[in-house]
């Protein structure tokens, strides 16, 4: 969209992207949450003036829908960037993706989390239309675990009791609750310990030990 | 603290206690969170005039720590009710205390979830001293978990290979994990599956359909 910048992002050489804003947007909500974030801070942090603002998104709202959309798309290309890689085994390339994960958050200081778990905990009983678009947003996360889950029993990986659909959503928002707590703990633990207790407790079982 | 009530307070017949403030509060950052939920809409819903609420609370934080604080002891007072129910075994006094948690979610309309959870989301990455105290809640209930698992695995209700104390924090953080679930989907349903495959998937295993 960059060609159809306005008036003000003309005057500028450095014409900001409706890309600069978001990106902007995603770090501050995914720190300090919708509500608490700022249009001017959003435009401080991209370095472009108002207007610009105003030409890509016709409000806040819109703004804030673009930024979940550009979070879950690239969270969607991660995840199947490793769950594609089908020279590994289903359940080894959940862990490998984990692995990154986990790398990831400690990276950024184990500072930020999940944004759409953030905004799902901000959002959901305060806007239907921020809420029905989270919810789409875990659905399509949930397909994607449910399908690798399917694959993981059909080759003997995953218990056979288990039912892939409800593993999935179960893995999910387990993986949610881990996020917050390492967010709040400033630590990766309650990652590690999701990882462990999930891939030997729950989805291989672990006969060894009983 | 009513006796101490300021002269605002004190010309007002029913006068407001600190208690009807932190409850208005408590209702209100429930749904709304912290930095949603202003001094004037908490006064409002008390039906109190402003000079009560400085009287109790220097500051909006000071109140932001009084009712986490109200929260959490009345959600201990609720789970040790059911775990200290011991003519039932250990799992089982945990499942009645789901049960009643599930009931009590669904007849909210599935709104509002956990203060702790929804806080520690919002604040943890914003603020060192309210981190600090929802870092203090989770480990405080994490060990009223680890105990009544420790308990199960002594009468062999709990799978022998698991430790504990681990499974408190897994258990804990998935059923924040569900929570904020079934917040955002309006359904009771993430926390029935929690259940099912928290129990069966991973607390006492199911070997049998293996």
């Amino acid at each position: 969209m960059a060609e159809h910048a306005n008036a003000d992002a003309r005057s500028n050489p450095k014409a900001p992207t409706k890309a600069t804003l978001v990106d902007a947007g995603l770090h501050l909500m995914l720190e300090k949450g919708y509500h608490h974030t700022g249009i001017q801070e959003v435009l401080q942090a991209a370095g472009v003036p108002k207007g610009s603002f105003y030409y890509y998104f016709p409000s806040k709202e819109a703004f804030g829908r673009e930024v979940i959309a550009q979070f879950a798309a690239a969270y969607v290309e991660r995840l199947e960037r490793w769950l594609g890689e089908t020279t590994q085994s289903p359940l080894t390339r959940l862990h490998r993706h984990l692995d990154e994960t986990l790398t990831h958050f400690e990276r950024r200081g184990c500072r930020g989390g999940c944004l759409i778990g953030n905004l799902s905990q901000e959002l959901a009983d305060q806007s239907a239309p921020f809420g029905a678009q989270l919810e789409a947003v875990f659905a399509d996360w949930r397909e994607r675990y449910a399908r690798l889950f399917r694959e993981a029993q059909a080759v003997g990986e995953l218990r056979a009791d288990l039912d892939p659909q409800q593993v999935a959503e179960f893995y999910l928002n387990s993986f949610e609750g881990a996020v917050l707590r390492a967010k709040v703990s400033k630590s990766p633990e309650p990652l590690r310990l999701f990882m462990t207790l999930m891939f030997d407790g729950v989805l291989r079982g672990n006969t060894a030990a009983r």
